[in-house]
């Protein structure tokens, strides 16, 4: 056991990470109801889109070399066989010298291979006069230049967004393969830990944390169950893991505040499988209590228990393995953007630091303002709407340099 | 009729918005429930947080008058009553000369006012000597500086965070009363139009847009009820109306792409009560087809049919105005920050545009990459995490210019 003590940086627990393997099982989901699910496979267009020829302008439809060398003194004189509205077509081929009137969003009739803006022409009785040539599909969208019939509108390990929602529906596929819902088991540690309910008196704390991750997990479409508050109690915690482990396909603790809770955790975490504790702290501030497990396949993340802590360490570390387990490819954090920082600021003794932030907008532009605050405060998340890193070996930054920020709301819905 | 069939820049729509009242109703929801939902009050903590003085760091408690000057060459001597856990509490109060030794998160007894950290002591027997004075509340986290008791945690008109969560968990509040949730009616319209289930033959097109919208908006926490498909026939759409203007707080439609459609309802808006429309375009690209109308009181907007300008006017007008009929405070458009774009791009004539776009990711860089493609295409809003703005009389940016961008999961979360 000993040499897996370690505590590391954040590279290796998302190298952790990165070696877990997507849970097995899908669902069949109707399209409307798959919003921020992972798609289960390739789907493939059944049909083009838009799928006809379509002018993207209001003119002529006509056949290119019909208008080749056409100008302003010698135009090119062509027969107008008719006019279509935007819900017609025309049934015959367009024949040489030929033109046909169409709106923006027509279909070319068969023949026809580019539009010639109406700007460009002149009426002239049953003919137009053309004083400019076309190249071959100009102001044409192609019939299947938006998607092409059997290629890949949404890729397997995707995050299905809106976007693919009204495409799938729109090529007429209404129903779609998903990766089945991660199944999370939370469990709170602590002999001071009281549920929110309780009338607090020192030293209780109430467990915010896993009441608070479950209801955000759910919003991100994992099935989460708690199994409630364990004492500092190796065989109660034993026995709420085992639950866990075997209803579930990833177990979180949320860490009392004292050490000792600490190794009843990796204690219970080792005695129940293999290979146990394999990450027991990261060099990152706040979270450095974090723990990752494994415990025959069944991953275990321990956060620590402190609030502000705990709600960063699962932005950082657990949504990014959620995302992994659910088989999405995109899985990692990922910074929403580089703002300039409002104030200077400093990092926990060169460790890569994570501090709760807001976006500031003033005149145009959108700054970043660090949350200052006492270690162990619990408001400051509330009023942030994301956080900062400073990475590793970086003593901080002043005023007006750019760091990267990390929306709250970023990574959970795109 | 006449004067209000003004088109209008976007500034006016957002007045529009800005004048509409939130819809009254409330519930009382378990805390655990609300995220995403309004606070319809201000919440007051009915506690101090952390309810009481705090270490933040590992050391003595003491009182700061006892060691004030002191120095390496002059050290102040102190007794040492005793030791407690984090979890203990020192019953009597700390007297004159005397000092508790605490661990980080301890609680300082009555009569101490500040820490000192052990690296500035030595232990002699019974005795420290401390080498450093401390100022008074230092290296200490006062009862109620996280949160006082009688302060607002949570502002009536702010959206619920699973940072509000936590906080009034931590508070003992597991209940919130919050605006109900808004309704809204989705009518699709145009003879063109079919269910996504449908067999395509020209000139149909499926209804892809309030079926993507009511799941989108169900995902943000609306009640969404879709009225189906309206031909282009002004009994039938304007029964329609009158059924979803009754039965909810704003009515949506989805145009049609023909002129003939949106004359439909303009004139069907107009037949049922005042004023009716009020906005009849607005210069925006795309979306310019966007119209809102006023019906007793009651909201609508008509947003245009493609599936690409519908879904990015839902994200420009529809959803701040949904954010404002909660009741939020902040529900103007706000851009998720400015990035340097990796392309050259242009505006359509000078009008403010919208264009997909989505981030890149080079080196530490975070860049956004306008996504290229012809009026028309369906398939790049599935591509895109957001999109740009060019603002009114801008003609476009040059790569590396730093441009507006707007997260698609930005403005639903936060």
């Amino acid at each position: 056991m000993g040499e897996f003590f370690n505590v590391v940086e954040s590279e290796k627990a998302y190298e952790f990470i990165s070696k877990l393997k997507s849970v097995e099982g899908f669902e069949i989901l109707d399209v409307r109801e798959s919003i921020s699910r992972t798609s289960a496979e390739d789907v493939i267009a059944g049909e083009d889109l838009p799928g006809f020829n379509r002018s993207t302008v209001d003119g002529y439809a006509v056949r290119s070399p019909d208008v080749f060398g056409a100008s302003l003194s010698t135009p090119a004189m062509l027969k107008v066989v008719g006019e279509i509205k935007i819900d017609e077509e025309y049934e015959k081929v367009l024949g040489e010298d030929e033109a046909l009137k169409v709106p923006t969003g027509g279909k070319l009739p068969d023949g026809a291979d580019a539009v010639v803006m109406v700007e460009d022409t002149r009426e002239a009785g049953e003919y137009i006069e053309v004083f400019k040539p076309v190249a071959p599909g100009q102001n044409v969208m192609r019939k299947d230049e938006d998607v092409a019939k059997g290629s890949i509108v949404l890729r397997k390990g995707e995050r299905i967004n809106v976007g693919h929602v009204a495409l799938l529906l729109n090529l007429g596929m209404v129903n779609v393969k998903v990766v089945r819902r991660v199944r999370v088991g939370l469990i709170s540690t602590g002999d001071e830990v009281i549920e929110p309910e309780m009338k607090r008196t020192f030293p209780h704390v109430r467990d915010s944390n896993t009441h608070s991750l479950k209801a955000f997990l759910e919003r991100l479409g994992y099935e989460v169950k708690r199994y409630g508050i364990s004492h500092d109690d190796f065989d109660e915690l034993r026995s709420l893991m085992l639950r866990s482990f075997e209803e579930n396909d990833v177990t979180v603790s949320a860490g009392g505040s004292s050490v000792g809770v600490r190794d009843y955790t990796v204690d219970a975490i080792n005695s129940i499988g293999r290979p146990g504790v394999l990450i027991h702290g990261v060099l990152v501030s706040p979270g450095k209590p974090t723990i990752f497990g494994l415990v025959d396949g069944h991953p275990f993340v321990g956060l620590p228990g402190h609030p502000s802590s705990f709600t960063l360490s699962a932005f950082v570390f657990l949504i990014p393995l959620l995302r992994k387990l659910s088989g999405e490819e995109d899985w990692m954090l990922k910074p929403t953007g580089r703002f300039k920082i409002a104030d200077n600021v400093f990092s926990k003794q060169g460790r890569e630091t994570f501090i709760w932030s807001e976006r500031l907008y003033r005149g145009g532009e959108v700054l970043v303002k660090p949350l200052m605050f006492k270690s162990g405060m619990i408001s400051p998340a509330a009023r942030a709407d994301g956080f900062i890193r400073i990475p590793a070996g970086v003593e901080g930054y002043y005023e007006g340099d750019f760091v990267e920020f990390y929306s709250i709301s970023e990574g959970l819905l795109i």
